[in-house]
């Protein structure tokens, strides 16, 4: 028997996700549920998919993820639930499972039926919930409805990457201020290696030199980059935040989308 | 067994919401404890109804419901729990039970002793709980103390009705920014049915003259009203919301208790 | 099988709390995971330590509570899990665990290893997380690691005595603006007693000369003094709130570290 997880715009002011609460215990008195976040930036999938990406590979097999951001379906846009890594995710397939995961998915299935009520839970409430609990009891995919082949895909902004820079972009400002990128470990390897380089933020001061391991590498107060367990190059203040002398996104002046830029020495030509 | 909510006006940022969950686990350890919500508005008895109106009729049979906004009893205000539609409420009786349901109550008991401490969660936690656990765990509620007849009424404006139209109030401003207003369905079909109507905002450019069945049925960035699950009157600007652009009570300057104006053509005499 | 409880200062809106608990689920699926509170202000221990303290003596014997308030450890900074009348308390020994007890602490175990990630989440899932489940399960503490004797102090201020007068400070201000004093109850019953007192707050106008039982023994707008089931004086205004027309922090300009004045008639000397 298997966790239920809820992703959603929705907030915890409302009656809204209570109700998604309790139709998912009516329909399996037993559902385990988790909230992952209900404070997405509304109608945002790009947060959305950034908090559910971090969160999910953490969770055991069989989890069903409910996406509760830009739930409503059109014709193009069908409700479906993908397998993926072993774990379920239910939503609208408007980009949003282009974004999740770095693999293939396993499958892909078209969810029968709409609601018959509106507002902002109608449709999670009435038909991610019900194909959310036939899966966590162990349901059939299959008995879901029709199977697809693809997911749509939602555009991204990839770093520009010349010969001896990067151009990224901020993705995500935490709750602490700290400053999340697009620019991967992986990428940073590849192109910069050992070789020095220059994290340019803003005015030359701001400017950083080093990778560090982790915030206490550097004295409280000071910046400090590193790559996350995203897997992504954070810019943070050691233990700066909002209300604790401001975090990185308030004390840079960054935002997201703006572009951080990585120069180094030019990779020599193979012989 | 059963499950036990909770809607408070606590927040989520002190310890007393985590001391009443303590307080159920000590008293016992299977309960499955929901939050409804935390962040209603302080001793606001309306908002506390609107969102566990909207919330406890998906819940299964025998849920209890923890009612934490005004809990502090007094000779004309009873501690009560309450049974309605095979579910228990349980708060102060200070008005709130008369806007919760919309048929008769099943069974009021009255509950016996106060805390013998104070703060916001002393009424909760000492009584409250004890009593939640109890019905929680299948125990008759006629052990909790003595049978009551009816619970106090708490006053609330209904929509004044002529032959040519409706006016309304704002009841309700949710997450998004969505407005939801005390016009039902009900009394929408009886008076407008499918004659033409007009509905008044503020600047007549706001003006709406038709239902529809949901936010997509707009493009986005454009206003909608439709009937919420709830089945009130709900106006709402597609993908809008505090955040992404600005939600119907920010665009259209609506706020808790304003008045929508509906207007109609007469309703012919009978004959 | 126990309970396992998260206090951390990582918001709500990320995927840092969601991922603690997928980690928890994935090494213990049983798990019963409550949350304390994820929003105490960035890195404060002593916010942390009230809101913890105040809570945990609410839950059953066997719970562990972590603690994700400054986790990063150093070498003067071991994680510890403390085991304390009957419940366990993980975290970073950087002081805050002289905070949460009054009597001594049974027992103190060193935890192994650090984690192998980074970001605010990356100690608190890789470590604490681990050892967590562990003693949930009913594992041996002497397990974990090495047994240390006692826990690093965190210096914090005491309530100034003289003969006339106690000099205390405001240590929290609460959900609803109430004003939580360092000043017990213990203290107040030893030094004034059932003799007049005045307890200053700012203007002469503002002063309160009574102790009452709780926030209704006022009318509603008034100001009023407890103590509230912390031990704590606490200064509130009935029915007063941040939204509702303002709490007590708002209305008489108190902030957390501001001095409170207690002034009483001179304890006669003993003959």
């Amino acid at each position: 028997m298997a966790i239920i997880t809820l992703t959603t715009d929705m907030g915890t002011r409302d009656h809204y996700v209570a109700a998604l609460k309790g139709a998912i215990l009516s329909l399996w008195e037993q559902a385990v549920i988790v909230d992952i976040s209900h404070h997405v930036a509304p109608f945002n999938n790009m947060h959305a998919a950034f908090v559910l990406r971090n969160a999910w590979r953490e969770f055991p097999a069989g989890t069903v993820h409910v996406i509760g951001v830009n739930p409503e379906g059109a014709k193009q846009i069908p409700h479906v639930a993908v397998k993926a890594q072993g774990q379920y995710f239910i939503g609208a397939d408007n980009g949003i499972f282009s974004l999740l995961f770095d693999g293939p998915v396993e499958a892909i299935h078209e969810l029968q039926g709409g609601p018959d009520a509106s507002g902002p839970g109608a449709v999670v409430k009435q038909v991610f919930v019900k194909a959310a609990c036939h899966l966590a009891r162990g349901g059939a995919p299959g008995q879901l409805g029709p199977e697809r082949t693809s997911v749509n895909e939602q555009y991204i902004v990839r770093p520009a990457v010349t010969g001896d820079s990067i151009r990224g972009q901020v993705i995500h400002v935490d709750h602490y201020g700290n400053v999340i990128t697009n620019i991967t470990r992986e990428l940073f390897d590849a192109m910069v290696g050992d070789r020095a380089f220059t994290l340019s933020i803003g005015h030359p001061s701001n400017n950083i030199r080093k990778i560090h391991r982790t915030y206490g590498d550097v004295i409280p107060g000071e910046r400090v980059a590193f790559f996350a367990d995203s897997g992504h190059l954070e810019i943070a203040i050691n233990k700066g935040a909002v209300g604790n002398g401001g975090g990185a996104a308030q004390l840079l002046g960054l935002r997201v989308n703006d572009v951080i830029r990585l120069e180094f020495e030019r990779v020599p030509e193979q012989a």
